[in-house]
């Protein structure tokens, strides 16, 4: 069975569960009408169902390659990328001004979703391109913006992100790039970066770096960091290509998977760069980026997820082994009808349903955020990104783990493809900050508010559960019991005010968060189903079997650092 | 850092928490002395050190390719093997009257787990070699025994197990290899079999399959399945190799991992046999083989995670990135450090230790059952088995899972090393029977005697948390707690009549299961040093932050098929 593109999904959790129809009525999203969006949905689900899932073996098996200095790219991407770009698709959400469409972010979000279940490898691709589109608009000067973003949202440039060294990684501040001024307003940048994903490609155009560099004067740590446009070509005023710049690919890292995805070691011999936003203030600028990449990355984890799950279910509804329960009972006689097998997709599906309405219920809050200016809707984007990113990326994990296991042995064989999922996901819960790092974000810098965006979240919860409570207690109840645990949790994070206390639960913590928003958006999804449908059925399912899990992940979370550093090194050692 | 063998584990967990002084104490076992079981270790400990693990790599980069219908194995493999072979290892729990050690399969489990923890792939030879031995002994006339066992043994010839067929994976009932009666008591073999481990090499010698057929008059079904010696080469009377068999090696697989570990198609075409054990009754002898690896690949799980452990650790006390918490407080100055960093250090400890903990009561049961042939032992190891299969190979993967996380973007780099273990170790969940079907058998035969076994075992750890409750309140209360809700989910699986209420959840109980069974080991453990000791300190960390895990997955355990039947295959594909 080939990829088909979840739109019935996408529909669902715009109109029932995530609130889509708010975005809509906003002046700034007033365009965004559901004849709109599901034309949107439904062209990119023929692109990605003909054009992008066949190249996802090609990408893997035909990994990208460094010659002469030059990357070639998978057989297809080029074209599988152009098809992308001459859709207008890269400009979904940019800025009109420069040739984007200016729709929400909730849209490219679902487009990234099924960009990310096609092709992981050249989906990453345009996700970086998008993050360096918001980032220029953010930050960069006007000329910049009008050089490079009508050529990055048409797709005839793309766009990467320059962050880490050898001795910086979660690190970043330890960075040595250097960038010493021309005097002519440009910057000559020297240094080495690696793990550049699209860090060079065959597919024309210039490729444009984002490099974090240090200037002279620059303080050490992540204060001193300035942000660098840093091209390949240097543009001619005309905006065409001209002499190369001073940087070159040293090498392509041989991964575990994500094969087409050439992921480049760049070296800056003073290459000409332009600064973005002001001296010193790289790393506010990058974060801009690094937000939708985040969010970006979430949604990888789950497009990789409905690939898996997918291939799992197609496999699960043709292979026959042993007699079924439901044989003369209208089974289908095939392995989806052994009890356990049946356990695993429905725990697939439930999660892939719980990460991506968190990922969209995140896409939903920085629209609205952009539509209103509402703090609060900014607040709740902030809050929900390191959540929408951990949890997708874990979500992607246990998924594509899961869909190898209802192969069987044939998961292990790579010409299955079961087995690409789960190699090509596994960086995600690594990249763009590695779930542990968001984990960090979650419980520090986003609790900044004394708590506020965390508890508003919880209310809301609670109070869903309140309205319901006898309605259908059977499932409001469980989730009731879940969020006070929740709460409680989240105040015993508050009240910690060494933060490295909140540190030694903050991952087990942003996952039993992930549990209880789970617990949220199924009930909401069959409260929309008025109790009786597919996505109601799901939501006892999940209710029942995967939302209790929060309760070792919340006891987990609330342990503090004791007995952590009480196991010494050489108690690890031992 | 290299691999270091953990004999101090198995020595502590010998002496304080699986009971090998039993063992010892048994007339059967009287030569398994403190000084002959540390020296075995040691032995052991040095042959997988210096070695077994430098191949390690090797296997990956360099896989076994079938050259002119053989196969030629990874660099350094013969000469491993042969090491092995050498220091009479492949006998160390074989029977004396054909060359082996006697010893007791509690210490050879020591063996697998580091020779598994050094060298995956070239540790599975041994271990279906011990699995044929067995078999074998149990099973083969003393004509079969006389010519096999003594070259098994000494490792001149090897084993190889042949269940499966493209539409007998798990339903090995299913199977459609053919046995006709040659007239001279051997039986012609004719067939397809797949995934056959280690189906041919270049070691030299003789590979000898047990290939699982039916006879003309073979009932359909599992009932009707005979054992066949088919050995590659035809043995002469004095033992020497004969002519060529008829069959074949068609191809090897392409895997995901374990690549120095040939996994072939065999073709049998009239292939030359002998009969083990009584016609029709090949499942039974087969079991006997499949009990014994079960055990063996949980182990397999447990050593792989060990290799994966120790790789992180090392990188975590290497790798510096930001200020740590301890930074002028003694501390390394690396990232272990770091909260989160230590937290996942320390998980993959106590779970590889909860793991280990539970084969090895499980091998030590086996010893025991074999030394007094009390029923209870034979019971409490069939028991356990499907609990350390499962357990141990999903701390594989979790444990490598986070040992790749450790490794932030390098784990993703093959260079590295730590991806190698999250690919080899995955295919432990899937063979030997998968998880799944492990579960399956602990609640559905292992449950067969009213629940005698597991209430045993439910009782057992009651007693311990009761007799603790007073002097170690913290950590035996929430043992208590824990057994308490193991016992409610036990009696709720035995109350099920419909096998299939049971199997709905039987995953998340096995794993529940083992969660408790790990607070049990872990405060063994701790008691054992009084409550001042690496391993006291490492059980506060498992009864605090792992043990509550059970809540979920006894929860999920115990709803039954109503919620998995009502969601429709439509459901699942809409």
């Amino acid at each position: 069975m080939p990829f088909r593109a979840p739109l019935e999904d996408f529909r669902f959790l715009f109109d029932h569960v995530v609130g889509f129809a708010d975005i809509a009525a906003t002046e700034r999203f007033a365009e965004a009408s559901p004849e709109t969006v599901d034309a949107i949905l439904s062209e990119l689900g023929k692109l990605t169902e003909e054009i992008w899932a066949p190249l996802n073996r090609s990408g893997d098996l035909d990994p990208a390659t460094l010659e002469n200095g030059v990357v070639r790219t998978s057989k297809g991407f080029a074209d599988g990328f152009r098809a992308l770009a001459e859709g207008g698709w890269l400009g979904l959400s940019a800025g009109e001004e420069h040739g984007g469409m200016g729709l929400p972010l909730t849209l490219t979000s679902a487009m990234n979703d099924m960009l990310s279940a096609s092709c992981l490898s050249l989906g990453l691709n345009p996700l970086l391109t998008q993050g360096q589109v918001e980032a220029l608009e953010h930050h960069a000067s006007d000329a910049l913006k009008a050089i490079y973003l009508p050529k990055l949202i048409s797709g005839e440039w793309t766009g990467t992100m320059n962050l880490t060294e050898p001795a910086a990684g979660s690190d970043v501040g330890a960075l040595r790039s250097k960038a010493e001024p021309n005097g002519d307003g440009t910057y000559a940048i020297s240094g080495q970066k690696i793990y550049i994903s699209w860090g060079d490609h065959d597919f024309g155009g210039n490729v444009c770096h984002l490099v974090l560099a240090r200037l002279p004067d620059g303080a050490p740590g992540t204060k001193g960091i300035s942000l660098f446009m840093v091209p390949k070509y240097l543009p001619n005023e005309d905006g065409s290509l001209g002499d190369a710049n001073s940087l070159r690919v040293v090498s392509l890292e041989h991964k575990m998977g994500l094969h087409g995805s050439p992921t480049a070691v760049m070296e800056y011999d003073g290459a000409t760069g332009w600064l973005v936003g002001e001296e010193h203030k790289g790393m506010a600028a990058m974060f801009t980026m690094m937000n939708n990449a985040r969010l970006g990355v979430g949604i990888q984890g789950i497009g990789a997820a409905e690939g898996a799950y997918q291939k799992a279910l197609a496999f699960s509804l043709e292979r026959k082994q042993g007699r079924t329960p439901l044989e003369g009972k209208g089974g289908t006689g095939t392995i989806v009808d052994h009890a356990d097998v049946r356990r695993m997709l429905a725990s697939m599906r439930a999660d892939i349903f719980t990460a991506r309405a968190i990922a969209l219920s995140c896409a939903v809050a920085l629209d609205m955020s952009t539509a209103t200016g509402a703090p609060e809707w900014a607040a709740r984007a902030a809050f929900l990104t390191p959540i929408a990113k951990a949890f997708g990326t874990e979500t992607g994990m246990r998924v594509s783990e899961e869909g190898v296991q209802v192969h069987g042995g044939m998961g292990f064989i790579e010409e299955t493809g079961a087995a690409q999922y789960y190699r090509d996901v596994r960086v995600t819960a690594i990249y763009e900050g590695t779930n542990g790092i968001q984990a960090m974000d979650l419980v520090a810098r986003k609790m900044m508010d004394k708590g506020e965006a965390a508890m508003a979240l919880i209310d809301e919860i609670e109070g869903f559960a309140e309205t319901l409570r006898a309605e259908a207690p059977e499932l409001a109840e469980p989730l009731w019991q879940s969020v006070e645990t929740l709460r409680e949790a989240t105040e015993w994070m508050l009240a910690q005010g060494d933060l490295n206390e909140r540190f030694a639960g903050s991952v087990p913590y942003l996952m039993g968060f992930a549990r209880v928003l789970g617990g949220y958006f199924h009930l909401k999804a069959a409260q929309a189903e008025g109790g009786q449908g597919p996505r109601a059925r799901l939501a006892e399912f999940y209710i029942r079997r995967l939302l209790p899990e929060h309760v070792g992940l919340l006891a987990h979370a609330t342990v503090g650092t004791a007995d952590l550093y009480a196991l010494s090194v050489e108690d690890l050692s031992a």
